[in-house]
């Protein structure tokens, strides 16, 4: 199975370490997204580094490609490669805009090709296993939900001011708060509201109804202390009718009527090699709906509107 | 200074406790503030009880009533004691609609009484303490707030399932947490929008934008389970440009340059006890616009529209 690499922003290098423990994956090439991307990172692939995607394309006849640029441009390259059968991993979000998305899904759809995303954190082994706890009954039905994200913001990219690179705080990070909100509740959204402030936006909030009189929150923020003891403080707490889980970044706090118990989980399947496997962590409609529900979010946001999904 | 109890529903027997230890009081009376209380319940006071208010202070010509009946009762009630130029220590909210809490700002404005309301827990240690920290720029710029009230519903009365004298979620929990969010930020509420599902409404959401560009959330529940080792679950999480503080029940977690440390603050004023000593520590104008976010929140839930505040 032939595999390159466009791109290097976001977590294509997680691609490829779990790639790598999959037998039949062939590196064929990296190249980069754009020429906001220094070739230097492309580097620590190891592989063949080719300065054009199009012509390492051209040139190797890849079967996957893992789409990975400043992530305003995935959808234009995840276009390009459906066009051309290639199967293909990206980031997310898979696009930088509602009308972008619509196409691309369409797009992807006809082509047939297999299609996913970097969902990842969904895999984190706690929120794994709390989210498969919450969807067997273990806390009863599900009523309300708070999910955050709070990051170092550490040192990042100039292209983190410009929307059309960047895409913005909630559709690249606040993006796995509301995937961890389906993955626990299952439920459709049906309204949003959110708020952001800041270039990039360095805090956000999202308020969502799901169906089923379920809602749903979302805090992200870039504010965590450099002297933190961990990059990322996540979080995601579900109250249901017979107990109330929380998830930390490595365990969850599950009480139900038997008490309190802290567990550590550590197993979860690795999305990136399961992918090259053909199965189906995540599926590609989830991935869309779920890129429409944070390009959503934004949007009531930027408006400072309710937004009603459709 | 002669103070006499009307109703026994809330919080008014922590007010009688506190104000035990004040030299000066001295308990003229109790009555119910209405047929919905049972009279065992007064019994606890341990001073006269009458079965009419209004014979109560006819006969006792009080200098301080606190007016605590089933909470849609309250604003009633403290206006007839305002008419007659009785200093009132309520409970919140002070009023059951926006309506009533204008007049009724109004008519406590004009009668000059002194007036305080039993927003306890913005002095509980923890939140006293952290909130004083915050404040003095402890953590920067603020940026962010989320606010958490969860409790144990366990046995409460009837009349919770009826509006017109419970008030609401958001009115009688949530506002604790709105109190939480101006005490810590000292900013005007612009906007809010709510969620809240049931009867009573067993778990409520709300979206606030401040001024200055700061967000906030609230999320309340009922549903605690009984095996907790605490009846609440009570939270505020403040971000900031300088550091992040997270205040639970009885602690705060500061993470700022200097590291993580964890604080157990133990002294705080004592709210009812103060009042009796003409302390402001909450002042009218407060509670009266605490209390409008309060039921505009409810009214932004029950329409569910985002609503601007005035």
């Amino acid at each position: 199975m032939k595999i390159c690499f466009i791109g290097s922003c976001g977590h294509s290098h997680k691609a490829f370490r779990e790639m790598q423990k999959c037998p039949d994956a062939l590196f064929v090439g990296a190249a980069p997204g754009s020429e906001h991307e220094s070739p230097e990172d492309l580097e620590s692939y190891d592989i063949k580094i080719y300065d054009s995607y199009r012509r390492m394309i051209e040139e190797t006849q890849p079967d996957v490609a893992v789409v990975s640029p400043v992530f305003g441009l995935t959808g234009q390259i995840v276009k390009y490669c459906a066009e051309r059968k290639i199967d293909v991993f990206c980031e997310k979000p898979v696009a930088s805009d509602l009308s972008e998305l619509e196409a691309l899904e369409k797009t992807v759809k006809e082509s047939g090709i297999h299609f996913s995303a970097m969902h990842f954190l969904r895999f984190a082994p706690s929120f794994y296993a709390a989210g498969k706890l919450v969807r067997d009954g273990g806390i009863g039905q599900i009523k309300l939900v708070n999910a955050q994200k709070s990051y170092k913001y550490g040192t990042r990219p100039h292209w983190y001011t410009d929307r059309s690179l960047y895409t913005g705080t909630i559709p690249w990070v606040g993006i796995h708060a509301i995937d961890w909100i389906y993955y626990f509740t299952r439920k459709r959204f049906l309204t949003i509201d959110a708020l952001h402030f800041g270039n990039p936006e360095m805090a956000a909030l999202c308020q969502f109804e799901l169906e089923d009189n379920v809602i749903a929150s979302v805090n992200v923020d870039y504010y965590r202390p450099v002297t933190a003891s961990t990059h990322g403080d996540d979080r995601i707490r579900v109250v249901g009718t017979e107990g109330v889980i929380e998830v930390f970044s490595d365990r969850y706090v599950l009480i139900n009527k038997d008490g309190e118990t802290v567990n550590y989980p550590t197993e979860a399947p690795m999305l990136a090699c399961d992918y090259l496997f053909g199965r189906e962590e995540i599926t590609a409609e989830e991935i869309f709906m779920l890129t429409k529900v944070a390009l959503s979010a934004r949007e009531s946001a930027d408006r400072k509107q309710k937004i009603r999904i459709d």
